[in-house]
């Protein structure tokens, strides 16, 4: 009987291998992708795309024992060859190459030239060759950051006594809803794709006390604009035991600080590459939402035309405002409207018109919504009542009022969007690796 | 200006704080939920629920600052008192109260007795009061055991180079279907939930060489057995540059084998609780899936009915064969046929009728399907046209062939089997926060 017990060290090598271990001189074999060749006649570059970034090989005609012209942009190799110091190489080294396997080939040539440092194109075009313009290395950098801002938020809260869960994304429906809903037959059920793990994550607040997700949120909206999608991952945290929904702002800004410390350890090379600076989350200014709206009346003597609603040029002249006063990319606006706020966000007890709400603009954008939530089962009856909703329509979510729930508050933080202002981009369909909107459902 | 800088300290303290530092006979302050009141005359004992186990704490008539006819199981309190060590109580203290504030009450009283340390009712009623029955410490400590699962196997293969990817749910009608998809009506255009993120996680070996997800995944099969679910998570992986598809077994053994360290470190209590002793990943047998069928088919006298197909009696039998002969609770089955396998597995060059591909089986029920995947164009279009499937419904998927693609496999473990065959438990839905099956769309 043959057993498998584990991995077995590989005979090729990769690039932080050969740049913390000492093989110059030595010979060595690497495995990636042909980027490009620059064929200067007796000798030619061969540039290997590897996950970690790129090498340098070098062919010379009769030490190399291959034929050059079988080789393709996007053909998989093995290579064997000496390793050598070279300053102008990425990386400091190059490959002197002796041998080169081909291990796939591709059928067709390029469409598209995604070795050029950076894809000139349209985001069209960009998005219909996705498959193959993500191999860009400047595009598929912008995607490792985004892992990194996962990975850092749930490794923040993990250390802070979250506990992850995972939530149904098809729901009843008719739950949060409203029309902006994606609907489908569900066994001759009515059901609708969640528009966020509200519920859910507010429910196992009453068995965690912690708890978080990272997931994708469906919303049928019809916007088509540069900062909606209609799949998006929304980054979710719920939190027991609050004494104020102060407490979730700043959990949140820790949360970002130990994301930002992350990434500059951890993901030096790509920031470097998209040339971005992060920004300072020290310290993160915060107001309330009706003063917000005087401050940029004031200064950049714009008219309040409706002090319940924040228009989207209010919400980027409050970033603008804190940027120039404070010297912040982030600002959090607190007490919104009890209006333009779910049934289930908590009134605020000093003026009911308002909540015990937030939002954190992140540049004049909106990229996170939070506060705290109700958690007595007969204010949230009555305010329900209050707003012609029927209370037996989400039975199965009052149940945790019903039988006790202790305060609590949390956000949601929209990954793509947050992405898209990190890396300075102005579409969030750049930072989105297979978008979804209202025109697009492929690939 | 008020600003928001990070996490404040507490006033309150955990349950490991007190453990791991010197609190005896000093003041501190808790929250939590009651968990029960044991009232025994003058004292009573009010057992309070943290997200990390159970606190006893004393309460005395006269030296505690509260009427304890107001408290009620569920309410969550906070609580101030004296610790003191007592064997008998859990983690080897109590706390002697002297105030009590009630922070939420409860409107009714319990449906079900969630303080009993093994909830004794039908399934039906568990998962109908699921938001209420989570709080039992039994059931939430399975779900504590499932949030290591997923940790162990990122951490792990982020160690290994492999990158996190995010892809969509919402996909095009007719990639990969058949009849047993959710569809859905897109912008007036077709589309359904993803079965599998297979296409894009092959996409991004493109990208990343190798890649991981661990997201729900939807399949609408009627079946209504102890083991299917209409909505679970899969826990995705797909390497490139593989020399064979043993490697993709080799990760995953070694995945398995981190996975049951960190559950030993980091989830004791959890284990301990439940009593589950972790399994032995050091050697995982592997056999053909002919072979496994001639095995069985000797030691328990059955006869191989379809030599091309594996019945679900067939898997628990090959399962006990392997626990019997080898001691071992899990079997690699390799070499499937290629008529059970999608058009996209890699035929075996030495005999076609059977692929480069495996199951993974657990105590005789299969969590993983993997396998090389065919990387060369012509090839993939060669099958799909022997298969009578067009092309071109899938051309950006096809793309990635088209252009060029290494070698490479991969996998999709289902999380729910994992931890219901980890755990002893005889129904997925039993490892399943909130399960969707042909009846359940609801809580």
């Amino acid at each position: 009987m043959e057993f498998i017990s584990g991995v077995k060290q590989k005979e090729t090598m990769g690039i932080q291998e050969i740049i913390s271990g000492d093989y110059a001189g030595k010979t060595v074999r690497m495995e990636g992708s042909v980027h490009t060749i620059r064929d200067m006649g007796e000798v030619a570059f061969i540039i290997l795309r590897k996950a970690e970034g790129l090498v340098q090989c070098v062919f010379e005609e009769g030490k190399t024992a291959f034929d050059l012209s079988q080789l393709k942009e996007e053909s998989a190799i093995r290579v064997t060859g000496l390793v050598s110091g070279e300053e102008r190489a990425p990386h400091g080294f190059e490959i002197r190459l002796q041998e080169i396997t081909v291990l796939s080939q591709p059928a067709e040539v390029l469409p598209i030239a995604i070795s050029k440092w950076k894809l000139k194109t349209s985001l069209e075009t960009k998005l219909g060759l996705r498959p193959i313009t993500l191999r860009n290395p400047m595009e598929r950098a912008k995607f490792r950051i985004q892992e990194g801002i996962v990975r850092g938020f749930r490794d923040f809260l993990h250390s802070q006594n979250f506990t992850e869960i995972r939530t149904p994304k098809i729901v009843a429906r008719g739950a949060e809803g409203g029309s902006n809903v994606f609907k489908l037959d569900y066994f001759n059920k009515k059901a609708e794709l969640g528009q966020s793990p509200q519920f859910y994550k507010q429910t196992m607040v009453g068995v965690y006390d912690r708890v978080f997700e990272v997931a994708p949120v469906f919303r049928a909206e019809k916007h088509n604009t540069t900062r909606h999608l209609n799949e998006y991952t929304s980054m979710d945290f719920e939190m027991g035991y609050i004494d104020s929904f102060e407490e979730i702002m700043e959990m949140e800004t820790a949360m970002l600080q130990y994301v930002f410390e992350l990434l500059c350890e951890e993901y030096a090379q790509e920031l470097a590459m998209l040339k971005i600076s992060l920004p300072d989350v020290t310290n993160i200014p915060q107001v309330r939402f009706d003063k917000a709206k005087e401050l940029v009346s004031e200064k950049y003597n714009r008219k309040i035309k409706n002090p319940y609603d924040l228009e989207p040029e209010e919400e980027v002249l409050i970033g603008r405002y804190f940027k120039e006063e404070y010297g912040s990319d982030f600002v959090f606006v607190t007490h919104y409207p009890s209006k333009k706020r779910p049934f289930y966000a908590m009134d605020d007890p000093a003026d009911s018109k308002f909540t015990l709400s937030f939002d954190l603009l992140f540049k004049g954008l909106e990229i996170t919504t939070g506060g705290q939530r109700i958690h007595d089962y007969d204010t949230i009856i009555k305010k329900m009542e209050s707003r012609g909703m029927n209370p037996e329509d989400i039975s199965s979510y009052l149940m945790i009022f019903k039988y006790g729930m202790p305060p609590h508050g949390g956000l949601g933080i929209g990954l793509e969007r947050l992405t898209m202002r990190l890396l300075d981009e102005s579409n969030v369909r750049e930072t989105t690796l297979f978008p979804r909107d209202v025109t697009r459902l492929e690939p």
